[in-house]
């Protein structure tokens, strides 16, 4: 898929932009930035240069406003986490996230970024992974849901959870600037994984273990409810539309 | 190791300090603190309030500075990151992390975070992990190396490189909190990793991609040169106190 990414502009750095917003997840954002950050210009993208909130009580800052994110992005990239629900329910954020993927060489998300770029209409007739709890709403909004940890569609590249974002990140990195810069990544990253526990899927963890966490997420009900209003009136007003 | 824990408090939320500095490496605290965060106060520890680059080009904020940190935390923690050699000369950060591991219940790092516990004495006579190309650093200051992904030595934890400390903060949480616990962390981040290639480690990846590496790394060689300088120092003084 290099003829995506192939401008004609040489070895220049990549630019890609990373949207946050307050309850985003920390790990979701890093795996990328920190990977991206060898080969590209990574912009953290918020509404003002406000230092935002993650949904476990730390802030980072944004490297740049909306408003002043330059245009043919790259990649654009949206990170998920526990604030999902309420960003949501933002039209100003879906607004930027819809203008800035109509000129972004790849649309990504990982974790519940995915179901943002299905609000912003961005994944309308693709395939798209998200964070194992929330594909109740990804498929609420049209998706065609997709269990893979890294789905490629095209030029939307989804992740599943929160770390499926390393994984994420270096094949996006394969597919823009070869295997060895990958390989490269992986290296500087020392992605050498060695999880002790089999409780990384609920495919693989305790029944209890997981039940547990679909309880911390009720926060899934409140993404489905928003999710059914907005394509409620989404079919609305393509009737009034084609009236 | 739980007589290290069990201070009578019940289920209180665990204190957790994260020391950081300019130049750390986003990914070496974000995996850590994400996985923390479900269960303590982390305190993200600088000097001062203001926010703290990393070695990717994007900024964190502290929440709370040197002089303010609580004595007896849990754990003390603290990231790696390209910044390392410089703040190895910082003898303001190094008197701080030498004061807090006075009273911290489990002294901890990932990547070079090590080195920095070693040039702080934290690690005398303690095994230790670290980031690849950078042992001869910690073996410099007379650190009893470990090649393992997490070393446990008594009551200092740490790991290898950048995304090593996802697989140390597990392994942290199964020791404090058990392994109900950690299971319950590995499944909120979604850890089930899956890398396509098998660059993550030196012992698997490509020759030339290990030398391109060491070779970005060429700050290893300052870093020896800041830990062989520091051993002298302390050889001199011994040898003053002792007459």
């Amino acid at each position: 898929m290099s003829e995506h990414l192939d401008k004609g502009n040489g070895d220049r750095k990549l630019e890609i932009g990373m949207v946050i917003f307050p309850g985003f997840t920390l790990q979701d954002l890093a795996g990328p930035q920190t990977a991206f950050g060898l080969h590209a210009n990574t912009h953290i993208i918020w509404k003002n240069m406000d230092a935002v909130p993650t949904d476990m009580g730390v802030t980072m800052n944004p490297t740049i406003a909306m408003r002043d994110v330059p245009e043919n992005l790259d990649v654009l990239f949206i990170a998920g986490g526990g604030g999902t629900p309420e960003i949501m329910k933002d039209q100003e954020f879906l607004d930027f996230v819809a203008h800035a993927g109509k000129t972004a060489t790849y649309i990504t998300a990982v974790c519940t970024g995915s179901v943002l770029l299905a609000m912003a209409g961005l994944l309308d007739g693709y395939r798209a992974a998200t964070y194992w709890p929330f594909y109740e709403p990804l498929i609420a909004l049209g998706v065609e849901p997709s269990y893979e940890r890294v789905c490629v569609d095209r030029n939307r590249i989804t992740g599943g959870g929160v770390t499926a974002g390393i994984d994420f990140a270096l094949q996006l990195i394969a597919e823009i600037k070869g295997k060895e810069a990958a390989e490269f990544t992986q290296l500087v990253l020392e992605y050498d994984p060695q999880p002790t526990l089999t409780s990384g899927h609920p495919r693989s963890a305790r029944p209890e273990i997981v039940a547990q966490i679909q309880g911390l997420w009720g926060r899934t009900d409140e993404a489905v409810r928003v999710a059914k209003a907005h394509m409620a009136t989404r079919v609305n007003s393509s009737r009034v539309t084609s009236v």
